[in-house]
């Protein structure tokens, strides 16, 4: 079950973006598994993509029609199939997608963006999508982001959606965002989509700046299982629907207000991801202080985010804590000092001195370790660069979701 | 249940190398947790050592008595507690071990090399060791390889152990080695022990070129969990007692032979350790070829080798062979064009021209998967190298290893 999340019961409209959803029966039946997200003329949408190299076709295309710019319109979501690792064919299949789409809404294939999520290497079933699209093209309204975050569900079993409003230059401007995750998650996207969408008015410049800070700081900080995907986006939308005026100044109050509204929005998300995690039983904050520079930093994090054996271990919460200082000598920063470092489990000291601290009992980390929230935290005295990760434990559920994923 | 893999029922003496073990109750009771292996006059010996940061007092101690070079004459291998993770104290543990050792075989502290494996970040128990030692020092015989493989396992099902004869120069030379896993497993050795001996004589240069040459074609190219750890060891011992010639120059037949069988013997421990890999149930060999220099090749391999989803859709025999190819695309080879490589499972093409292939057939890709053998073959089509790793599946039982190694 996932950690410490619920359902989310509200999501505002952002005026300008209306959503409509459909069950296209595409991989099973009676399931909302196709979403719309139309956008309001002089909507402008900016977005970061997997870096995956056998990225799918539809990362392929809607990067495509990004750079034709002419004008986004519309977004089309599919679950059930990824429509990745399937060549040529799998390339004509999202651009049919967004033809269909196209053809309902009366605009160009260029100004449709495709998104896909599911299994890979199987050809994506354009005539269930297209069968389904006007469906999802009559349900349109702008107060149906709950639904959206259901209809982009796979193995989540927690729709994700948060709103926030911000008062900036005496105007309210309001942010919702949806995801799904909720296995091959990990930094620079997984199979991940995010769709976050605000009625401020915001430059393509900026825009295309604050999703790429905003992912940097959120959805490239979790990990699961270390499998990037093939598929993942994450898109940020700015309909210019509010009063406020249109933002044209990274250094401006308004710039860094919005910034951190919207970051914190993708943050709420990106951790959603990890509690909804496959098979999640806890959930890890994984904190590295005092580092050389971020990217060494990140790296220890990481070691100890994929390592099987802590993440086992935290699951039976059994204070196997050496597994974390093995995890740290094989991070890869070979001038580690790791006498030097210190490592705690929320507030109590483990080791120091390069092994078990003086002052840690058992039952000190047998207790935090009972908690389904907990911090890992470790003190390099380096310098003073930091980075936080989010992840979650290893369970047998998660080896039987994934085991069964496709049956 | 490992895959494939049988109790050893001989295992060669190797003249010149006497072992004995013992019951030293060091974490559990009634079992054999403490061996003695010791050398002949004139015996030389190399080895190559995990290279985690955090690694383990024997470590640090058994590297210091190599480099005072006063001839080893026993090393002296615990289960049930690394002593890693155990700063200061643990280094005087390890020498003190040595000590206990040395009074008893009547030789200096550093002419003992000390290993040990199991629990990290707890004081070694000396004083139940060195009251084992004499039990174990009484038990030495030169016909006991078999109940010293026994005696250094942990969560392993079976013992390893091996030996070959090879006539070099009209001699019979033998060969026999043993070694541990199970779980921790990693390139640069991971919670692994290995111990190979051979009556051959070898200058010391050429042995530690041997060890070196024979552990990258065998324990560096084998992975279970992707965890490094703290105290691994291969240690080669050449007595001297054959009738060949003492090996001198690298250059040599009788260099390469020896280094050949020798290296054999290496291999088949390692793919026991795989075989015997916590909760195995699948021996995947994966084999990249074509690649423009073996590390890209081992890029590309271990991120196929060390994905969750990977591993658990073997468990599951399920042909969900899409994860192989997003593996492919993550594992960070950055000029790699997918579209150019094609996938096999054992001989079914299964995808090419960046998607599945025309010709692949689930059946096929399914009567594959129900092997307890699979290999994964990905030809990349850039150059001339190659490279072979050997892993194993993800399970139920990993987890419930791992998540209660310690009760």
């Amino acid at each position: 079950m996932p950690v410490n999340l619920k359902s989310p019961v509200l999501a505002l409209p952002v005026p300008g973006v209306s959503l409509g959803i459909a069950e296209a029966n595409i991989k099973r039946e009676n399931r909302k598994d196709l979403l719309v997200i139309g956008l309001c003329e002089g909507a402008r949408i900016a977005g970061v993509f997997t870096k995956n190299l056998f990225c799918a076709a539809p990362v392929i295309v809607a990067k495509e029609h990004l750079s034709d710019n002419k004008g986004i319109r519309a977004l089309v979501v599919n679950t059930g199939n990824a429509n990745a690792g399937t060549g040529e064919q799998g390339l004509q299949d999202a651009r049919s997608t967004c033809a269909a789409l196209a053809g309902l809404l009366n605009c160009q294939t260029n100004q449709i963006l495709p998104f896909s999520t599911g299994v890979i290497m199987e050809i994506l079933p354009v005539a269930k999508i297209a069968a389904g699209l006007p469906g999802a093209v009559a349900n349109m309204v702008e107060d149906n982001w709950l639904n959206a975050a259901e209809a982009i569900m796979t193995t989540d079993i927690v729709a994700k959606a948060i709103s926030k409003q911000v008062v900036i230059d005496g105007v309210t401007v309001t942010i919702t965002g949806i995801a799904k995750g909720s296995g091959m998650i990990h930094p620079n996207m997984a199979t991940m989509l995010g769709y976050i969408a605000t009625d401020a008015a915001i430059s393509q410049a900026l825009l295309q700046d604050m999703v790429r800070v905003a992912a940097n700081r959120s959805f490239n900080c979790i990990t699961v299982d270390g499998d990037t995907s093939t598929n993942d986006a994450l898109m940020l939308i700015a309909t210019g629907k509010s009063a406020l005026s249109e933002v044209l100044d990274a250094d401006s109050k308004t710039y860094h207000a919005l910034l951190n509204a919207i970051t914190e929005v993708a943050i709420y998300l990106a951790q959603a991801i990890v509690r909804d995690g496959e098979g999640a039983t806890k959930f890890i904050t994984i904190a590295i202080e005092g580092g050389r520079d971020e990217d060494e930093c990140k790296k220890i994090g990481y070691a100890i985010a994929h390592s099987p054996l802590v993440k086992t271990a935290f699951f039976a919460s059994d204070p196997n804590l050496g597994r974390i200082l093995a995890a740290i000598g094989y991070a890869g920063v070979d001038d580690l000092d790791v006498s030097a470092l210190k490592l705690y489990l929320d507030d109590v000291l483990v080791a120091e001195n390069g092994g078990r601290a003086a002052s840690y009992k058992e039952e000190d980390g047998q207790r935090v370790m009972q908690q389904s929230d907990i911090t890992i935290r470790v003190v390099l005295n380096r310098a003073d660069f930091n980075a936080t990760l989010w992840t979650c434990d290893f369970s047998y559920d998660y080896v039987k979701i994934n085991a069964s994923y496709r049956s």
